[in-house]
């Protein structure tokens, strides 16, 4: 079971919630019931939305440069909202921002911290000790090598092998995490003092399932670019579970905006020069073969598994 | 005088002031007394926050990637945020967030925008047609070309050059701006019919005193970057005029953070190695020569122009 | 007849072409053909490639990670590219780096600055007094203000209108640029000595269409990324005129990146997800109307104009 | 000892530092004496540069925007130089690149990405399967944890717990790499087939001390940033040695560029308001409190520990 933060930090958490105060600014409702919440991710993650500045509306605000609020009317700001994401206009999605804090494992943080822009703040291991806390995958992620793609999973681990694999990552996980506690003690386990290892020397011990946490702030463009490669089937499954819980942060934060990256990027199709070239000779009745359409067989692959 | 924004304006940002929602978020008192108003700057500019996240407090809660807000005591906090100050730990600032609106002559924008670590939305020229509103400066700013610094201001221009000068900008942005509407009109001045220049074109005419106005969006870290580049007595007058606008602001906003800026950059004295070296060898009593020193003649009076 | 470079600049170039050196670096001999010509562009601008680093092995090489060149043949490497490409794997595309001078208008410029990856040193307009040099579009450039596209151009102007814009556009220009030198000189007209205007502040009165010149320099990602924005027929044929130029320099620089670029990119075609589903239903042989495709009708229009 | 790369990767190195070809871009013959000769650095890793843009004089020929190589003389281009690094213009210092590839542990990379302004491409435990190498200090690196620090380093620990540490290291090291291999195998140890857990899953046994390797391309203005942190005596040991050997490469690539940054900013102190306010008064022969001086105590103790 995940139960992502302590009885301590969750009634730190819950008079946050309970002390609403006046603002004058832009009020995301559905944003503001996200305040907060621990969103469990994996078996000891999370995702909270910490803080948040603007909403569908200052979007349409920053695109026009208005004064007021910018709001002509809901259907007219969805209009404005899709017309300005079809037509890869960025900057009034950078607008608004987000501030989310995210506890994952170190392997994760690695692929995740590629996104460059956005402002981070890690828990530092120089200056604490790490909790014994480690991703160990259910039984159904655990996959074996694609035989396919390079860079993938192909099918389910059988019973016995899966169960090999579970009790290693667990041992070593515990015997590290023993070690590194041992290094840091300041006590032999019999007792005897002894200096103690510094921690920045000490975590270089601990593997990368371990569990880190950071605050994480990022413009909605960025966040969507973020989620568009994550929340993705080709994305390893860990880093999608947290797009995943992401994305259905962000459909309540600007409904507009989300709706408009789901239909032009998410669930759009990108077709090259060639292959829109054989759609069209297509539609027309023709028959295209692959030595007729200028794609290599492996695009060719490719356009027939999307289009047939 | 300047009045920056119209009475129509002025009615839909009065309907913000007048509406307060709550928020579960951080809330800035000293900044939520600032959201919207125009605070004017040179004849017909302003700047205005539109909106902002997080205080002094979210730095700290940042900079302990905590779970609450991260508040152990005020005094607690400031003496954390000027040691994060101190030791240029800029990750923990750049979780506080500012959007202005902005409203500034052509070539204020265009230093402006060299700053790139930030969001822009500007006003279209090419989809609108700009106001006819033009930066002349006051008497007292019209300044010769500096003798000792090749991009600076000397004294101020005596009464009948400085009377030329305002009368050649202002004639010269008058004629200019009337161009700019017969190129884009559809008439001729005795109504015969034209086709009209495209906006995207007209504008060219226009020169780089014209106002524009923009949405600029900027964290914490970048902005006091910006603020200390800005209102320093090297920037040019104009652009000073907006950051120092923006220090009384960021004053209210986050306070403890600008009272670490101030002592540890703003009003901070760096010191090259050499002159570092010449000042231990003064408190020794020691008389240091140029010669001596280390540094070339034109740094040597740089440093003595400081120190004595 | 545009002649963007002087004779003593001409000579200095010449000096630059004709001292090759040896390098253990990689070498395009495409680019190399480019060094330092002064491409012209509009009526006074250019652009002229500085310096470069890279080519198309080393993007297959950061990809791979190699100790030596990371080139195992031609065709793989090419495959490599645009496999890299496809699958919108930016990283090895940043691996390569050009730096440009470029000559252009205010209002270019204005555009330009607002692709913000990238470093740029522009002429200084505090320190030095800028060219008597103007943009002025050819008639055939002259056109009106679109009825269907608010922020592009219609018709051609006709004749008579078309002149009426040249003169304004050169008399204003000359004029502005009279009044700046006038105020810049230390002597009136009649030899009286004046102070003269601060070079900050008399710039100020110059119109957008003088040119201004630059050091811009850039990755291969992100240079892509600005050509398939600014050489597109959305774009103000003003900017498109230099991103052409850019376009056949890059081809000759890294052919293989190019032409993944072109056929994934600039003429690839990008489908929502309810365009994706008509050309579906379409290739099945159904019809399908506006109403039951999810589009507006201003999406539909669009995709009709592409689709048929 | 430490040879970092294979007699293979040698060989192709060798071949690449044996065929120079011409070109006409700026050449920093200190730098050429450098390119992909491996500097050994910690126990596995190095420091290679792979490619670089520019030399001191492309310094100056960016901040005069000059049609030519922009050099007056050596002399005047080093004062341009200095000036320019004292007044903090980073726009010339960006026109510079360099691109390197690095192989280093992974905790030192998970510091060293956080410099968010540079390029990179690291070798994916996704696609590829790791090496069996990892990071164990010399044991005069296996520093107790600081008692006045909370980040740094203390006393080097003594004999037998540096033995009990580094045997701990060592055999989880061992241990947690066998069962990498383990998992990753098609067949079990008694030859019994097994399908192979996918490598994006088994890395994440790995500890955090396995090395891995990345190109990294940064421009010199944001490099030089980086060192000034990194070749700090507060950076962590094992970061600095990467630091001190680039700092070794830029001073041969840009000496003029090099010099300045020492004497500017590595060796440069910053006083705060308040400390520049006492060394005024000391100056002049009185004697300042702490309580006088407006500091806290701790940062009086820091002052006093620079200036006594």
């Amino acid at each position: 079971m995940n139960t992502p933060v302590s009885a301590d930090q969750q009634a730190e958490i819950d008079a946050l919630r309970d002390s609403p105060q006046p603002t004058l600014r832009a009020v995301s409702p559905g944003m503001e019931a996200h305040l907060y919440t621990a969103h469990p991710v994996l078996d000891h993650g999370f995702v909270r939305v910490v803080d948040y500045m603007g909403d569908d509306a200052a979007i349409c605000q920053a695109a026009r440069v208005s004064y007021g609020r910018g709001t002509k009317s809901v259907q007219n700001d969805e209009g404005l909202i899709r017309y300005l994401m079809r037509h890869w206009h960025s900057t009034p999605f950078e607008m608004c921002e987000a501030k989310f804090h995210v506890k994952l494992p170190v392997f994760v943080a690695r692929q995740w911290i590629r996104h460059r822009t956005a402002n981070v703040n890690e828990y530092s291991a120089r200056y604490s000790i790490l909790d014994r806390e480690f991703y160990i995958p259910q039984p159904e992620q655990l996959a074996a090598q694609s035989r396919q793609n390079n860079q993938g999973r192909g099918e389910v681990l059988e019973g016995e092998e899966a169960q090999r694999v579970l009790s290693l990552l667990r041992e070593d996980a515990m015997r590290s995490y023993d070690h590194y506690e041992a290094m840091l003690s300041q006590a032999q386990p019999d007792g005897t003092p002894q200096q103690g290892l510094a921690r920045e020397l000490a975590r270089m011990n601990l593997p990368a399932n371990i569990y880190t946490q950071w605050y994480w702030k990022v413009d909605l463009h960025n966040l969507l670019h973020f989620l568009r490669l994550r929340a993705d089937p080709h994305a390893q499954y860990e880093i999608r579970a947290y797009a995943d819980a992401m994305c259905a942060i962000v459909a309540d934060w600007v409904p507009a905006a989300f709706g408009a990256f789901r239909d032009y990027r998410m669930e759009a199709v990108s077709l090259s020069a060639q292959a829109a070239a054989v759609l069209r000779r297509r539609l027309k009745g023709e028959v295209v073969t692959q030595e007729e359409s200028g794609m290599s067989a492996r695009e060719w692959r490719e356009f027939e598994g999307d289009w047939g």
